[in-house]
């Protein structure tokens, strides 16, 4: 729910969009008014260049936030980088799988399968567990990884089918997450991942931006030249700005990252995400005519996937959701039936909103 | 010169920065709207989907405004993509050099250099001429491009050394320009290039998007395996829509390309840019003390490069030039001196506050 500041409309929206998806509206004002007057400069933050101490402290204080954040040790370094997390499917391995070497993933969803796919292009892939057999509403559990695997990867969240995974795997070998879409959103020990990615759109600012974070110690082990672009060293070296980086969405992850911090943290949001999944899950597991398709251990509290199989009753849910402002329901086009995306930015009171009328309906 | 809309300020900021970049008022005003109600939806342009009509016809725009604006055949596409054109340095050669085959390229400053150096990552570069004998102050010039060549790959426009080419080298191989700091400064003949890149930053929007401009039929030719986000014709296939997209950084492109096509086009701000810079070139000419670095066929029209040996009269001109609040005047880290750019966002009027102050000095 957020109140437009313009002063002629006064319509409240409930944005439930899996990404790009809702932010604070004081990322919205303080965004707004960098491009017009970044820091009382005069200038627009897309006008200054990015080897300045204007962007600098920019830059300093993201990573630093990111740290802070996720409690991170000396070992690891924060990167923010270009193309997204689909360019980590490929940059993960490009980096850390030999060619005779063997990596094992999990594939629980659309997006772990990309990645297997280029994964697959580097070295050996070893899927040691999948959710397909029954569309991926599930995480497996009870498999085995190699002791030899090069790296475990998995997907933490899976945006699409509605699943995470809230246990980190116990394995001996270094642990890769894509952590696009849960980042931030809950707590645990990101120290014990090798490397983290995250395409911002979701929990850290807005599209155009993907955050890294990696353990120095297990670069430059591989075997083949790197394109500069691709060699994380290069990048840790370079202190994100090996090229020039997309200055306004580094501002934009700031924004996000203080207003995170000023909430209390991710301690204090992992609250308020579990009381809004809460909610939601128990409205709908009453209300007759609306099916969760996840099993309930494996619910994502980001992204809550439902059908609602009587057509009649389909098309009222959605001309309610229009008549009340809600946005971003729709589930996703592989999948069809509805998904309501609840990141961080996401207020109580769009869920109870959403549940009032789920009840009323 | 800008007046800023703030309405507690009045100061006047000329930006000769060399990228990041002056672009124009209205777009830092649209595009500031843009982050607090995007066309009367009131939402954010940061929290729309990218699979929407919304975005959709933002993208559509954009394409349709740079295939009028370089006034391109059916046989050229235009992508959007992540990663800068220093990404493109390895993303060319990847997608279209044999590890058997052999490509031109002219070393004639510092990205080319760079651009070189990632292409003999993936097959042999036949380095054709070089002006590194004068720090790269001049454009080589009759040189021969093998007709076995892969492609000849140059870089338009030396952003840091203030070199730029006008005319098209005649060859029967495939011709790849790095346009980054020059494109659509100047009208030429696009359709003659086979692939063309420029990281948006200069005169095409902001930070945080690159553009290739590619004639399909060079693709697929190559032998190796390419992963997704590396493969130009997937990104064709899904019109840029592979991954998420930098929304906001295309939305800025599309109010850029809007405001280029109001100025009267590629011509009429040819016409505005040739007149900037001759100002300056005569200024500084005429000017004792000052000494512009490069040949004079072969001057940019972008980024004028110049030398102040006498250090008290260097320090004079930054000084005056800090209380002028002209900003962006020095040179880049690598080469000293003093760089002025001249971007097509940069009116007149700070060209001739500029030259007003260094005939003064």
């Amino acid at each position: 729910m957020r109140k437009l500041h313009l002063q002629d409309r006064k319509k409240m929206i409930h944005n439930f969009n899996a990404g790009p998806s809702i932010m604070p509206q004081e990322v919205f004002d303080k965004a707004a008014n960098a491009i017009l007057n970044f820091r009382d400069t005069g200038l627009s933050i897309l006008e200054i260049g990015h080897r300045t101490a204007l962007f600098q402290s920019v830059l300093d204080e993201a990573v630093q936030l990111v740290k802070e954040l996720m409690k991170l040790d000396a070992d690891h370094e924060v990167l923010f980088l270009h193309g997204g997390a689909t360019t980590q499917f490929f940059q993960v391995p490009m980096n850390l799988l030999n060619e005779n070497q063997s990596a094992a993933y999990l594939d629980c969803g659309t997006w772990g399968t990309k990645a297997i796919k280029e994964a697959r292009l580097f070295g050996n892939v070893d899927v040691v567990a999948s959710s397909k057999d029954k569309n991926y509403t599930y995480i497996p559990k009870g498999y085995k990884i190699p002791a030899d695997a090069a790296y475990f990867h998995y997907t933490t969240n899976n945006t699409i089918e509605g699943t995470e995974m809230f246990s980190i795997p116990d394995t001996g070998v270094p642990l890769i997450a894509d952590m696009s879409s849960d980042i931030l959103s809950y707590e645990t020990d990101f120290n014990r991942f090798a490397l983290i990615y995250a395409g911002a759109q979701k929990n850290i600012g807005a599209a155009g931006v993907n955050m890294v974070v990696v353990r120095k110690d297990i670069l430059g082990k591989v075997n083949r030249k790197l394109p500069g672009m691709m060699d994380y060293r290069k990048h840790i070296e370079a202190g994100s700005m090996l090229n020039t980086p997309p200055v306004f969405a580094i501002y934009v992850c700031l924004l996000t990252l203080r207003w995170l911090k000023n909430q209390g943290g991710v301690h204090a949001i992992e609250k308020i995400n579990k009381a809004k999944a809460a909610l939601l899950y128990e409205t709908l597991d009453a209300r007759q005519g609306f099916e969760p398709t996840v099993a309930k251990e494996d619910r994502s509290r980001m992204n809550v996937v439902f059908l609602i199989p009587d057509p009649l009753l389909e098309k009222k849910f959605i001309d309610a959701c229009k008549e009340q402002q809600m946005v971003g329901v729709k589930g996703h086009r592989s999948v069809g039936g509805f998904r309501v995306s609840l990141y961080n930015a996401l207020p109580l009171e769009s869920v109870k909103a959403l549940t009032d009328l789920i009840k009323q309906i």
